[in-house]
């Protein structure tokens, strides 16, 4: 029995409300010997406070030393175990532009390459092709026919598309055709396992339509595909929590990934005000909300730390309009760090703020990574998060007598 | 999925080096209330430096509680979990004299023991008969003929040495004939499952040609077999972490346990300071090196805490040699805690301090196992050391997208 299924076993009904304020890659670190994380040089008097009255720790998003993308990051938040449920890197391609992916799909990680005469790989990018250009092109492989199955063709960005097949029976086990390498011609769609060979033999048929069609392009003309894929089967938040849930996100990887844990989402913000004006909205009608912002990661990955400590600010300021709403559980926290020094994700713990009526303080004077050092809550992983909001939003009962 | 299989899927190439300084039994007690650990009373002035630029923490050896062995302590520091990768006594006790085990091998414990005219034992030790009196008998066991296996006897110290069969298809799993009391004859070796019979007929006639040899002796006229064993099957370095590791060890078992892994042995030190020549040596050749300090232990164990003091100071003053040649992660911990209060090694959990550019630092001014306890680290098992070293060591990719 794990976590997730102890807790399904105890949740109980409540009118309690929990928020779940995710600073996406919030987690930093100094630029400079003893200087302050982008967290600790942020000026943030809202969340400060609320660290005075709650409690603090770190998480570990997956385990120590390993460094999560956005997938397994989220599902850790969600209290989903993400070494046990894996999202395909095709279902996270096609999630992350706001395709929803249901129960009969495999989704599909495409690239355009460019063959030359001999029918070998010259460029694996094919020369990096604006979007502008690769757009039109996977809009023009809609025309592909295949037999039994719906298919979707979407663009991405530059030489990456996505492809979708929808039908019944199709297993998401077959093996990258991009040989990881130029010089030679891409390879064969292969089922890792016979419930996929139906899948392998659609892709092997997608693949050589899709070169007629691509014939005479001067640099996408030819495509690899990658990352076959199905939706992972995610017991969902009302499963398991007894929460009607709420996704509150302005990007489309966001939305889809709470999608799969059954999540529903609410309007359709454009800033982080907007996502607290939906919050606002949305109220009554859900026990949790999950708030995603995304730009504390988008300029942590920029590698520009002042532009980060920034984001943090205005983060910091719709705290307060956020406990005007007066949740039960406030919890403030990253889904991994990113800090500017690295200029990526990394494995560093995440500094969590856990606010409610029945958390016992610790001495911690303001939300910071060396300040959550001495917090109550402690260094944990993550999937143990949604345990403590269930705890504290008094809906999981005792176990045992 | 555990740690060591997500590693081993993440792992990427790089040019960092990692070391891993090992003073074994490092973590102690105070010998009077409120004072300090061995650590702590000793004058660490490199050690202390690192700390406050590094990171601090505690490892849990095996699990809280848990006294580990050097076998499973060693284990967990590389990143095995001792649980599930078990090394047999006899392996350990051939390991530690120094015999390289082999994958076709059965290893064995034995002693010596006194037996009664009627076949009964008298001592399980043949009154502790003094190395020199054994050894010589042990060398004269090698008569024995087994048929079809290569035999090797190997004297240990006082009553005990070490048996080796070398051969095709022989299993470890045969009951210790030593049947932990006096008065009664030793046990026939048993086999607990079917493929180990061969072993435990060979260790039949092995006993009865060496009650022959020895029939006359005084003390030691017959023997007992324990530890039945064959090498674990341990995934390589290379394999799990994709390093060429190192181990630069003064002693046989050390050295041994670091081949199980899949380490090569370099040099032939015979102090820490030859040690660390081997280490400068070596630098270009390997990415990873583990360097096993002893003496920190034999101390502890010896209940002396001013000479593990010293030890600590010994082992605190070749630092800055192993600092000047510019490890990209080094890792300074011990296998297990040896209190000189005890006596023997313990459950506490063992300072560890990391350094490298990518530490988040933490409040921590010296290297201690009071201050580790604010430490950045926090207090994790052994096993996600090498986990976090790869990290830092910019050699684990991302998880997920």
């Amino acid at each position: 029995m794990d976590i997730q299924d102890l807790v399904r076993s105890l949740h109980e009904k409540s009118d309690s409300k929990i928020v779940l304020l995710v600073a996406d890659g919030l987690g930093g670190l100094p630029i400079e010997p003893g200087g302050p994380t982008e967290l600790e040089a942020a000026r943030t008097p809202n969340l400060d406070n609320l660290a005075k009255t709650g409690v603090l720790g770190s998480t570990i998003p997956i385990k120590l030393g390993i460094t999560p993308g956005s997938g397994p990051g989220h599902l850790g938040l969600f209290g989903y175990d993400p070494l046990k449920y894996v999202i395909g890197r095709g279902v996270l391609e096609a999630t992350g532009i706001g395709f929803h992916v249901g129960p009969n799909d495999v989704a599909i990680r495409c690239n355009f390459v460019t063959l030359g005469p001999d029918g070998t790989i010259k460029d694996r990018r094919a020369g990096r092709i604006p979007t502008a250009e690769s757009g039109p092109l996977a809009v023009k492989l809609r025309q592909v026919k295949l037999p039994g199955v719906e298919l979707f063709v979407e663009p991405v960005q530059e030489h990456r598309f996505c492809v979708i097949f929808r039908g019944d029976g199709l297993g998401g086990h077959v093996a990258d055709t991009d040989p990881q390498k130029t010089g030679v011609p891409p390879l064969d769609p292969v089922a890792t396992e016979p419930g996929s060979q139906r899948t392998a033999q659609l892709a092997k048929e997608f693949i050589a339509q899709a070169e007629k069609i691509l014939a005479g392009q001067p640099k996408a003309n030819g495509i690899t595909m990658r990352g076959f894929s199905t939706k992972p089967a995610l017991p969902t938040y009302q499963e398991v929590y007894g929460l009607r849930a709420a996704a509150i996100a302005v990007y489309p990887m966001y939305k889809g990934l709470a999608r799969l844990v059954g999540m529903e989402i609410v309007g359709q913000p454009k800033s982080l005000s907007e996502e607290i004006d939906v919050l606002q909205q949305a109220w009554k009608d859900y026990d949790f909300f999950f708030v995603h912002f995304k730009y504390t990661d988008s300029r942590g990955e920029d590698g520009n730390f002042a532009e980060k400590v920034k984001m943090i600010e205005q983060f910091d300021s719709i705290v307060p309009r956020v406990e005007a709403l007066k949740p039960t559980v406030l919890i403030v926290t990253g889904d991994h760090s990113t800090p500017a020094a690295l200029a990526s994700h990394s494995w560093h713990p995440v500094p969590v703020l856990l606010s409610a009526a029945t958390c016992r303080p610790d001495a911690c004077q303001a939300f910071g990574e060396t300040e959550a050092l001495r917090g109550g809550l402690g260094q944990f992983e993550a999937i143990y998060l949604m345990p403590l909001a269930l705890a504290h939003a008094g809906r999981l009962a005792k176990f045992g007598a």
